[in-house]
């Protein structure tokens, strides 16, 4: 964006300090071609801190208008993921009513890659922070192949709970992709199959056993973040949780508690009873970075595996390391695909809102590609917004917004785990991608989620390219044949399109024969 | 070690699987150019394993010189750190008695970067893990800026406990040095100054309290991992505990303990007593790993600030985020730097093992300059070895052994972190190093501490060419007054150096005298 102002001089770019807290306090600073080249190519959000409070009220709405007049600002430009962009949405909404003059852009990010749809091809972040935790995970696979007595049980930062919805585990799934652990347990998968926790401590189980009748004492295991949140037993308690004002004392959550997830509550280690009573984030979510989901079950495969040992059925050794990856990666130095992501979608998001485009997302297509081969454009924010299901009982009306995108079970890029992961269950197939580089051949390599995502911007051109060659060919003083056969062809295609997109009615034949 | 085959084409190098393990069952696999292709370049020991073992007992030493003889081993390379470079020293000199014609050769390895020496410039393996680990303390660190609100406690993995001696914390310093977090826990510094657990709290504390006045409730803090074993009142708890068997039920343990041993077990968080009780390695020391003492340190610390707080003292807020870095970084892809001193190490050992030099350590110096400017050599273990002081009480003679080097508090490296750590404290003066690189004009950085060594080779070579010089300038037919001036100087310089290896005798003038 800095380097946009070459283009406009008596412009400025004014960065808000700390996320919605410096819009509302008006506290921002001018960013400075001298001060951006200290934090380039830097990771982290140092220069500008974040938060992860919503602008929601009324009140704050216009408290964001006031802040955008009183600094003079011609556009707005909002950096995050799901919850992020569906604020800018409704605040674009909201600006237009007040005929107010700033536009309102978006910026895909976050770490968790969960801000993609078909329009959006990669959330800026995620290819870095998977690279990192990669890295981290290849490297403790070989050492527990060197050492051959630990299991490890690894769990990835990923999508975080959203509003009673499933958490994303795209990280936790291009990581396993990337290294070929012995297990990946994916939010998204166990949810798909209803799994309970003591089926998942089976198979995982049972994995250890499978190992072990090897000579095999050591393995590397990936538990997405969200994972509990999968559960539905767990699903049910976490939602009774987060309904209570926190840090509050065991004996009144308990009273609080129904009879199930009271139960459930009291089988749990008093670590992860702790853990889940802790003082929640302005959002009032249960944080899932807090919840060590992977020492839990680690503890509850060793008391199976002591069953199994009683009963005869295990003969082996079980030493688990439990280990959490996140703070460590997320703010790693970015790839060179990220930072060429970052300066597109800031060039992009700057033309949006210089031209008097509001309520549009930035969007640069064909990621796969060389940079050069890259398109930008922008995609209007109403076309992301689903109206969500009514939850029965709740009184209020959902609005739309924009949703994370879960991982796609039916993708190429989960089907490939699958093809594989029965070998890797039983072999070493580890795979240590190595540390992130930024020269050398290695350097341009892209994840392999981003790699086989959907290109919109990239069909939509082909189509563009087709309409412009059939006008071309349909020019005045063509063959008639041809004007026959395109107008029949278009019309039948506009026929098709409208079935697609209007609601389905009786057809206009039949209609009238029933007059 | 296998390139060396081209010249010795009948030649076979064969590797023990599972270090001692292997050497005992005789479980070798010839490495071939083929098989080692497959590994080169990644981290670990995943083709061979490893041991923590030590070749001690009179049976241990025959098995061993039995095995050698059956495989028709010219030569014997050991890879490991200080204890394992000591059973080297031992079974060299053994198989001399026992006339076997098997060369034993040392190769000094070990993450931890204790196996130096003045001989020995570096300990392979060294530059790599702190470097991984310097890039997952510097993404947290910028992390904790971003986010401005966690406390991270970072324990690093570090030199392991030896026998009742204070474990060293290379790792820790070199990524202090290359990072600038705001604290450093140094075991060697903490022992120093034969600090308490109290006051290592309360400087934490004191350091949080300035923060906070500046509205900086965050920071990173590293601690090295032997940290506790430095602080006097856990080490005798440790040597107490380590002469029990384990595992044990707490009550028999508190009842085999001393009265202050007692009471500092039963003060400490539950959490800590079990891990102090887990099963031992084979050398029966207590694991350092496995104690997490950076969040005994969080949960002590946050104990004080709330005492502070009543007290008026402390109006911050302080959330603790604990991690341990260690078995991501230590099989990660090695260096530029290492790769090619492992490379010239084999070639070192191996040289020294073919031409019969039995009982040496390969050594190779100069390594901050380019490798065409290394040089490589051999120095007998007994140059290394040195009769540790007795303790009070044993009954046992202690042997003469090769000590892990610890942190030299007057060295250069220290001092450089003394110089800067009241500013890191203050401010936020995070550095962070990247990933490592292998193309790019980074590859090339070597640790500091291994670049503000001693270079012994170095001096050497030096001391010969002056000794050259002197001479060729002497030779017949030269001044006599050169001659008369060498022969004087040398004859002072010979009774200086004999001054400085024997022991103080009364003058021969003064005897004389006396007589």
């Amino acid at each position: 964006m800095v380097d946009m102002l070459k283009y406009s001089p008596d412009s400025k770019v004014l960065g808000l300090v700390g996320g919605t807290h410096g819009l509302f306090d008006k506290q921002a600073v001018e960013l400075t071609p001298e001060l951006c080249a200290a934090y380039k190519g830097t990771g982290g959000l140092e220069l500008l801190g974040r938060t992860v409070d919503r602008i929601k009220s009324r009140q704050e709405m216009e408290n964001a208008a006031n802040a955008c007049k009183e600094l003079g600002l011609t556009g707005l430009i909002l950096v995050g993921g799901a919850r992020t962009n569906t604020d800018a949405a409704y605040m674009a909404e909201y600006f237009k009513q007040q005929q107010l003059g700033t536009t309102v852009v978006g910026v895909p990010c976050g770490i968790e890659g969960s801000m993609v749809n078909e329009f959006v091809e990669a959330s800026m972040g995620f290819d870095s922070s998977s690279k990192a935790m990669s890295q981290l995970v290849g490297n403790t696979a070989v050492d527990g192949a060197s050492a051959r007595k630990y299991f490890y049980f690894l769990r990835i930062m990923d999508g975080f709970n959203h509003g009673g919805k499933i958490p994303t585990s795209h990280v936790a799934l291009e990581v396993a992709l990337q290294t070929c652990p012995n297990m990946l347990l994916l939010t998204e998968d166990v949810d798909e199959r209803r799994q309970s926790l003591r089926e998942v401590v089976r198979d995982i189980a049972d994995m250890v056993v499978r190992r072990s009748k090897d000579g095999k004492n050591f393995g590397t295991v990936l538990v997405a973040e969200g994972l509990l949140a999968a559960i539905p037993e767990f699903r049910s308690l976490i939602t009774e949780l987060e309904a209570m004002l926190m840090p509050c004392p065991v004996e009144e959550v308990l009273e609080q508690l129904t009879h199930w997830s009271r139960a459930l509550f009291q089988s749990l280690p008093e670590f992860l009873q702790k853990q889940m009573l802790l003082e929640r984030q302005s959002n009032a979510a249960l944080s899932l970075a807090h919840l060590e989901t992977e020492r839990l079950l680690a503890a509850l495969v060793e008391e199976e595996l002591k069953q199994r040992k009683k009963a005869g059925n295990f003969s082996g050794s079980f030493s688990p390391v439990c280990q959490f990856l996140g703070y460590q990666a997320r703010c790693s130095m970015p790839s060179d695909f990220d930072s060429d992501y970052a300066y597109a979608l800031g060039v992009t998001a700057t033309l949006l809102a210089a031209n008097g485009k509001t309520g549009y997302m930035a969007v640069v297509s064909d990621l796969s590609m060389p940079v050069p081969q890259w398109r930008i454009g922008g995609v209007p924010f109403t076309a992301m917004m689903k109206v969500p299901p009514s939850i029965p009982g709740e009184t209020y009306r959902s609005r739309p917004a924009i949703f994370p995108r879960r991982v796609d079970l039916e993708g190429s890029a989960f089907k490939s785990w699958v093809e594989m992961r029965q070998e890797c269950e039983e072999l070493e197939l580890y795979k240590n991608p190595g540390p992130i580089q930024f020269s050398g051949k290695c350097a341009a390599r892209v994840s392999i989620t981003i790699a086989s995502t959907f290109k919109y911007m990239d069909e939509l051109r082909q189509l563009q390219s087709n309409l412009a060659s059939v006008r071309s060919m349909c020019r005045p003083g063509c063959d008639p044949r041809k004007v026959r056969v395109a107008t029949t062809s278009l019309a039948t295609l506009t026929e098709i399109l409208k079935e697609l997109t209007e609601p389905l009615n009786a057809s206009p034949a039949l209609e009238r024969a029933n007059r």
